[in-house]
């Protein structure tokens, strides 16, 4: 059909709030450094007040994911949650100004629009505190199951397990595509994420995900082993495909039949690791959905990794269609 | 004293909206490239629907100056008028942020924070659409004459003569500087702004003005000369100091006793020309209320130029007391 889309996600909808600071700023606070916490609106208040100077770019995982698909030429919805106030009206922008479909109602309540923090250090490293705002307030009724059903590929970020609501969407938007005979994608998002739910993912993965992405603390974080080659072991089999990114060492791609490693792609100064994971996804959906060799996958998505650490926040400042 | 300012200014509290374009938009849209328009709400509204993904940063000419002079070390403060929302949080945080005192109280009526379309075209040009909002609305009540006082000089943007309550606070605020002994210093902020204001710009700069800052484009709109030569002969001896920048050529600083070319700082790549010219008086302004030469006045200016063109945004991602 030609509305079919190649990929449609559910995910939090946030603007990226990016600031430069270092390692003590992070340590005064116990803030671990390379991870995602949420936070609550005074506590991101608090936070705010004592960060420098910042630039505000949409950001959320999965709609970071679905921006690459987009700029990569692919069809792309998102499902997610914003309010009716001026960072709400940045989000939509942004997305549907890359071309992603989304059509999800804004929310109602009193919450604003969600915000990610995001603490960049020295090192291109980035810290996230989030403060889910109206973002949470994605629920199966946002599902859209004829819109489901078009996306040859239904991705969700492992975030949303933090969000009960959030949860129940991500479970009827699955049932949805796997009765339409379409494939599901989750991002485990997080280490500390994982452990968290790990109880759940491990039954969300093993069952009912049929691509699984995730780095090398989240891997290890979910089988609880000491090292990436026995959580490769132990994915292998759980899903179809699994992608698991190292960083500058590129990635392997675990499936029953081997394992395939992907060089990460060279750049010339990393600026700011945000959405790292996010664009590789994008990258790799979009090479599967147009039915690209597995190996063909990860090379373009190491090269859409590549273009937004380059340069801060986590939305491509190219068309990435271009680049691959 | 030790409160004592180096710089104050006073001007249009903004948040930029920066997003790649290309001249085909512009030409399409009958916008003259390089310009500042003032637009209604429905406007920018329209031309944001039909702009590409944005990123939001912390704007305005005078309060990019300020950033900048805080940034080079210097004590620093902004005058200036946002609302009670989202965009207003933002810009109070950055311009605290970075170390400017920002005292100003903010509007109440029904406008919004005033925002800044900025269009950077391939060639590293910016192009802005400005939907004033409650910037437009700071006026005389909003200058404290003690805290003019204190600043060795008061700074303003030709923008604001815009808006007759601002144009009202300049003069008041003006008027206060130079019964404390203080100076000031004004940018023409732009050709067309010129233009609409001519007459009254000619009044102002001879005899209310001791420091000009003005591009090639600006100062020749000023006296509708046909070269930059002729402009400057026509400036000379109207204000102490008459600074002419001219891009990548540098700048000359012209003076009853003669003129000093001062050269442009070689940049890697120029990415994005938005606060060349508030940047560039940033540091001239923090050079003459430190007493250095006019020379090195010129050189620090074209380092901090130099820095805002090699990335997005017109707030320094480094601090500039590093640079210098």
């Amino acid at each position: 059909m030609n509305n079919e889309l190649d990929v449609i996600a559910i995910g939090n909808a946030l603007v990226d709030v990016l600031a430069h600071t270092d390692d003590a700023f992070l340590a005064a606070r116990n803030i671990p450094k390379g991870s995602m916490q949420l936070i609550d609106a005074p506590s991101a208040e608090a936070l705010y007040a004592t960060m420098g100077p910042a630039v505000e770019i949409s950001g959320g995982s999965a709609a970071n994911t679905m921006a690459g698909v987009a700029s990569l030429g692919g069809k792309a919805a998102f499902i997610g949650k914003v309010s009716n106030d001026q960072l709400g009206a940045i989000f939509r922008h942004d997305i549907r100004g890359v071309g992603v479909e989304f059509e999800s109602r804004p929310a109602t309540g009193p919450n604003p629009t969600g915000r990610c923090l995001v603490l960049v250090t020295p090192d291109a490293q980035r810290t996230l505190q989030t403060c889910l705002g109206s973002a949470g307030e994605v629920g199966p009724d946002d599902i859209d199951a004829a819109q489901v059903q078009r996306a040859k590929y239904t991705y969700f970020e492992g975030y949303l397990w933090d969000a009960p609501a959030a949860k129940q969407a991500y479970l009827k938007a699955a049932g949805i595509a796997h009765a339409a005979g379409r494939k599901t994608a989750l991002s485990l998002s997080d280490g500390f994420c994982v452990d968290r739910h790990r109880a759940e993912f491990l039954d969300l993965v093993s069952g009912h995900t049929d691509v699984l992405f995730a780095n090398e603390s989240e891997i290890t974080a979910l089988y609880q082993t000491g090292s990436l080659d026995e959580a490769a072991a132990a994915v292998r089999g759980k899903v179809d495909i699994a992608v698991l990114t190292r960083s500058e060492k590129g990635a392997l791609i675990v499936t029953q039949s081997g394992t395939i490693a992907v060089p990460a792609h060279p750049v010339a100064r990393v600026v700011d690791t945000t959405g790292a994971g996010d664009l590789f996804a994008a990258g790799f959906l979009y090479g599967l959905a147009r039915n690209k060799p597995h190996a063909e996958c990860g090379r373009m998505a190491a090269r859409c990794a590549a273009e937004i650490i380059s340069h801060i926040g986590a939305r491509p400042e190219t068309r990435l269609s271009e680049l691959v």
